[in-house]
């Protein structure tokens, strides 16, 4: 099965999470740069009992298409620990299925199109 | 189930679908800038006869996640009701489904990571 | 069945990825700006027996939901053949499912939201 994993991260953690991902092997990933809030709203804190206006704070995207799911395993865990620092706004992790991979300059899909087959 | 609700609307909406996410009260959402063009091809009404360029035009780009077909219905009609205008280039709105959501600083993983559990 | 079609490819091959996208009649498509890396991590070849440094190269994302496998297969096609050079750092393309498509203006949902009806 091939996965797409999606990770939004805090901006100062875009080399230490590349670099996690380098360090596990994976084939190939994309990043850029997004806006976004969590529950806090974009505060330090859930503010409750009135509702506030959402401030966007910056965040990096990492898309990285996976080939397996123990590999959707380990491309989590190398990002859950490279992107963590224990406050609010470290970032969410989500991944859904692909249902085709092409490699555009070989022709190859699926599997192989995802693996440094040569 | 967790879905994704991914809509493309007009930049001068991008406050109006915040504020309309905030009121229904999602859990976060993120936005980034794009370019695109629908039927029109980026005119204002749809050329016949002749194949045009096409023209991309600035739009924004919502991604929220949500943990239910509910949410999914409740996001759908809240970004709807706030992107119109009844004018071409009001936009569009699609989903899928996500297998796996992981809140990076507390390690929760599926609905949890996705609600206001504190 | 809907199906979002994902290409990341060369940023001089915009103009003619988004030609041909428009010779088949694509009946919408959106463009961003991303960074990423393949097997090469970067570099012109792959670089065996030490660990480097990933480097990012600059790609054009184009996203296109599509109305049915046929029209996934035209599309991959059409992206693959303006994309090509047969150098390393073509590009890739990633497809999976929609669930609910939906035109803002119209209201119209599924294979209605993304044909050209009128
Ligand atoms: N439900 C969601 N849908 C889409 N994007 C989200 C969602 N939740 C978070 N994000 C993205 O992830 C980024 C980081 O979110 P954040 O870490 O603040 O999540 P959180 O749930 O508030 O967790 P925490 O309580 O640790 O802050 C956001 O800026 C946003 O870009
Ligand atoms: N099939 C599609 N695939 C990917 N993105 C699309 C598609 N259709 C529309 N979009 C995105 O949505 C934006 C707004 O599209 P638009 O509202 O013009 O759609 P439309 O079908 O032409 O509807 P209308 O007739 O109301 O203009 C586009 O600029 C593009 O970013
Ligand atoms: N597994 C992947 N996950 C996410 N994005 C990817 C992946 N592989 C490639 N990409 C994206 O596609 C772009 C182009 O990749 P590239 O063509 O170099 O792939 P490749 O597998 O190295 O093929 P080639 O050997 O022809 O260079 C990358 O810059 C990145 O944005
Ligand atoms: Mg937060
Ligand atoms: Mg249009
Ligand atoms: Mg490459």
């Amino acid at each position: 099965m091939m996965i797409k994993v999606e990770a939004y991260v805090r901006e100062d953690k875009f080399e230490d999470v590349k670099a996690a991902l380098n360090a596990i092997g994976v084939n190939g990933l994309t990043v850029s740069q997004v806006m976004g809030c969590g529950i806090q709203r974009g505060y330090k804190e859930i503010v409750r009992g009135m509702q506030v206006d959402m401030q966007m704070q910056p965040k990096i995207k990492f898309e990285i298409v996976v080939s397996s799911e123990e590999w959707e395993v380990k491309t989590i865990e190398a990002i859950e620990k490279a992107a963590y620092t224990g406050e609010p706004g470290d970032g969410k992790i989500f991944t859904y299925e692909i249902r085709h991979a092409q490699k555009i300059r070989t022709k190859e899909t699926g599997y192989d199109a995802i693996q440094a087959t040569e």
